[in-house]
This record gives structure tokens, C-alpha cells and sequence, in this order.
């Protein structure tokens, strides 16, 4: 165990990433953390590398001068995209969101139990039951990056990804229990279904996702095709202890008075509005940063 | 008539503004156009006034730059939230979609049948048929900004806006034509209409939405509520011209020779894709700049 209270820095380029810092303070409770949501250029999702990696490394570099020892790129477009440029450009410890994710979905692959999650059992018998199909949920960029493709064949898993451009725009209407949503899921997922029938987990390749898990098990139910549910939040926070030394599923460091910053390029009053959804508790206190552009 | 053929900047966050340059096409062929669209930085539509006065001015700078004798700011939440800065900043006409949008407005309030799109008249009477109530589709920015209302104001108008997150996401993700696109107007406008329930003319606040023109009208019928529909991009491309000392309707220079150069701050090859559908002709050649950020 470190001996003082670590820094960590979690980079997003909006609110999504929060679903990551929530489920690092559930982890490791007493660590310092700074928080930067690069909204002013959001989304990233939509972009080129080029532009990504741009964005993503002067994000980096801002959260390594406010203090960060360690830093969670907790955008899955920015780590499939940028997270070399990312690592390359600092002289701290980088974790990603894709790795962590792709590990979570083997667990679960090979277990059909490794967590709370894993719910039901495909009812068709699968024809191959020992190789195991991933589908991932993602942006455009994401996909068309195909680092999880990468990262899931490393393991042994076959994988299919979907990109959903729709799912962050609804997710931020707030339309997260709405029956627009359910029928874009239905599309989305009817399409990824069909070319990748095999599919026996679902990889959520975008940190906005996990606040749609309740309407994608009822599409997924409505479709009659019940799937593992994976996101890559818990799994990163877990790759984080492992780094620091500290066991996984039990840490919480003693020291107290642990400390959340939060830092926006855009307008803080939208931040901590939508913020605090993805945060699961309230958030306040965010303060403004220009990166240029 | 000028003696050569003017240089027109047109700018717009992403493709949006093509259906404006389309419209100065139809009436302007022999000008010279340069179009920026700010793809990297898009959308400006669910940012803040600051940082959208920011990326408009740089836009508009590179324009002038590249030889712009008069801007066009094809994009409403630019217009909405910061025409004054890029008139400030510019030594050239700025023209903004803002005022030409509700100008078309008024004529069609007061004429029922001011241009083609006027198609019906209201089934249920007005209660007070001489009070004309505009009601304005646009991004969360620009309505913020309540500059339509306050335009449509000054010309004796009442105005009600409403803001459409969702259709930018859906027309990029090309459902113009889609079930769900059906069902997510139908949505905004019952909610629109509930509030607005005089109103007898929708302004199209946002350049995107020209697109879905077909679909908006499927709505309006399903819900049993015609309304005259009305563009800014045409009103605009006639400001244009009018500014321009050239009589409406009929303008065309006779030089030959005009030429359009295109520029995008993100990826060239998506700009090309999906700007086609905006400008209502294939576009190749765009050109990549970097403005930063």
C-alpha cells in the first residue's frame, strides 16, 4: 500500500467518465482525485484520430500539472484512439478503459458467473460453445479504431462491434427510460444481433452506456436474446488497485480527508446538472478551464 | 452590380450551413465561395456562449484570412450567441441567419402565401387571427439565447421557442426518413404545441433541419396541426444579395469562372460523405485546417 493518499487523475470528454470515478470511490475511497470533462469539445465519438489525439493528449497534460501520479483515460473513444499518444506525452502510469473492459469480458466468458451482473444464460444452445462471441457497443470512432477487436482476439474471444451514434445524444435528453430509446436499442441491437448471432456477452464500449443497461436488458428481452452484460467501469477501477499494489474487491486506503476535483471546458452549470447522473451523487464545485480551440 | 465577383466566407459548425450555400448557389452562381465547416469543435449547439463566441470568431478570422469580402454565419447558435463578436472581430459584412429567418417569417404571417412552402392555412380558427404566433425549432443553444424571440418580437411577433437536441444526432446518423426521427418529432412538437397551441408558422432554427422538412411534416399532419413551414437558408441567400445591391429573386452574375473552396477542421473524407446530402451535390476537395484547440 502507497504510503501517502495517490493522486489520480481521470480524463473524459464529458460526463461519462464519471461512471468511472464513481466506481473508483466505491474501490479507494481515500485517494486524491482530479476530474476533467474536455466539453467544450466534446464529443469526441464523432471525430478523427488526429483530432482526438490532440484533444485527448492536452487533457492529459493538464491533469498531470494540477498533481495526477496515475492517470484513467476514462473515455473509451480517447483510449482506443489516443491512449499511446496519451502515455507517450506523460511521464506517469496511463490506464485505459479498453484492456480493462476486454478483461472483464473474458472473466465473464469463461465463468458465466465472474459477477453480479451475469444474469441469464443464452436459452439457444450455441453451436461452438467453447469459442465465445463478444458484441461491443460503441462510438464511431471507437469502432472504427477496432481496439477492442484487438484487445478481446489477444484473449482468445471472438468480437463483433456495433457503433451506436444515437445512444450518447439520448442519453444526454435524458431519455435513459424512454420508449424512443428502447426502439433505437431494438434497432441497433436487432442489426448487431444478425451479424453476430453467436454473441454471448455485451461489451458497453462507452462510458454514457452504462446508464442505459436497464433499457438494454429489455431489448435484449424483448428480442428473446438475453446476453452478459459487461461494462468496463468496475473493471478499470479494479486494473487501478492492482497498479497501486492494493488487493482487488476489499481496498480502501485509511488516510482521511481525500479530495474530489472537478475541472470543465464548458459551462459548469451544465456539468454539474448532468454531472451528477452519471456520478450517482450530487456535484458541485467544478471549476472552469480553457485548453484553447 | 459589383464589378467582380464578390468573395463569400461561409461558416457553419459542421454541414448545416451547406443548405445555406446551396441557396446562394441558386441565386448567386457567379460568386466566389469559401466554406468553413468546424467539424472538430462541433457541435456548438450544447455549448456555452463563451466558448461558442471563441470557436466562431477563429472560424470567421480564418475566412477573412482566406479572402472573405462578406461572411455568412450559416449556423444559428453561432448567429444566436455570437454575431456581435464576429462583427466586432471582422473588418467585413457579417450576415447572420438569425434576422433573414424571421424577416421570411413575418412575410409569410402576413401573406399566408409568401413562397412555395406555404401550403395550408390553419383548420381551427384563430382566436385572434391578427396576432400571428411563430413557433421555432433549435438547438438548446440558440434557444437559450432567445434570439429569435427577440427578433421575432421586434417585427410584432410572438415567439415560442423549443429546443430539439435529438434532431442534429438523427439526421447525421441519416434518419431523415425513419420511424423513430417520426416518432421523436411528434414528441417535440406535441410538447411544443401544448405550449404554443396559436401558433400558425414554424421557423426552422437550425440549418440542419431543412433535411428533415419531409418528416416534420408527417408529424404536423399526424398530429392534426398544419403549420407553414419556413427555412432561413433561402432568406438568407437573399439578405446575401440584397446586400449585395443585386435585385431578389433573379440575381445572377455574369461572370464566369466562380469557383467554391471547402475546409473542414476535422476529417476531410466524413465531411465529403456526409455534406453531399446538405448541399445537394457531390463534394470533393475539401481541405483540412487546424484553428486549434
Amino acid at each position: 500500500m502507497p504510503p501517502t493518499q495517490p493522486t489520480i487523475g481521470v480524463f473524459d470528454s464529458g460526463f461519462g467518465g464519471l461512471t468511472v470515478l464513481r466506481a473508483l470511490l466505491q474501490l479507494l475511497p481515500g485517494a486524491n482525485y482530479i476530474y476533467l470533462g474536455d466539453t467544450a469539445r466534446l464529443p469526441y465519438g464523432s471525430k478523427s484520430h488526429e483530432t482526438i489525439a490532440r484533444y485527448a493528449v492536452s487533457s492529459a497534460k493538464f491533469l498531470r500539472e494540477q498533481g495526477a501520479e496515475l492517470l484513467v483515460v476514462a473515455c473509451n473513444t480517447a483510449t482506443a484512439l489516443a491512449l499511446k499518444d496519451i502515455q507517450h506525452a506523460l511521464p506517469i502510469p496511463v490506464i485505459g478503459v479498453v484492456e480493462p473492459g476486454a478483461h472483464a469480458a473474458h472473466s465473464a466468458s469463461n465463468h458465466d458467473q465472474a459477477r453480479d451482473k451475469v444474469v441469464v444464460i443464452p436459452s439457444e444452445p450455441q453451436s461452438n460453445s467453447s469459442t465465445n462471441h463478444v458484441l461491443v457497443l460503441a462510438t464511431a470512432a471507437t469502432v472504427q479504431s477496432h481496439a477492442y477487436t484487438r484487445a478481446l482476439n489477444t484473449l482468445g474471444l471472438d468480437a463483433h462491434e456495433k457503433a451506436c451514434p444515437l445512444l450518447v445524444p439520448l442519453v444526454e435528453e435524458g431519455w435513459i427510460n424512454h420508449p424512443v430509446t428502447d426502439e433505437v436499442l431494438k434497432i441497433y441491437l436487432t442489426e448487431a444481433l444478425n451479424e453476430a448471432p453467436k454473441a454471448q456477452t455485451l461489451l458497453l464500449g462507452c462510458t454514457h452506456y452504462p446508464l442505459l443497461e436497464p433499457a438494454i436488458r429489455r431489448a435484449l428481452t424483448a428480442l428473446n436474446h438475453p446476453l452478459t452484460i459487461i461494462d468496463s467501469a468496475e473493471a478499470t477501477a479494479q486494473t487501478v488497485l492492482t497498479h497501486l499494489g492494493l488487493p482487488a474487491h476489499s481496498s480502501k486506503l485509511k488516510a482521511p480527508g481525500s479530495q474530489c476535483t472537478f475541472y470543465a471546458t464548458d459551462s459548469i452549470e451544465k456539468f454539474e446538472r448532468l454531472g451528477s447522473a452519471f456520478l450517482g451523487q450530487s456535484l458541485t464545485g467544478v471549476r472552469h478551464v480553457d485548453l484553447g480551440g
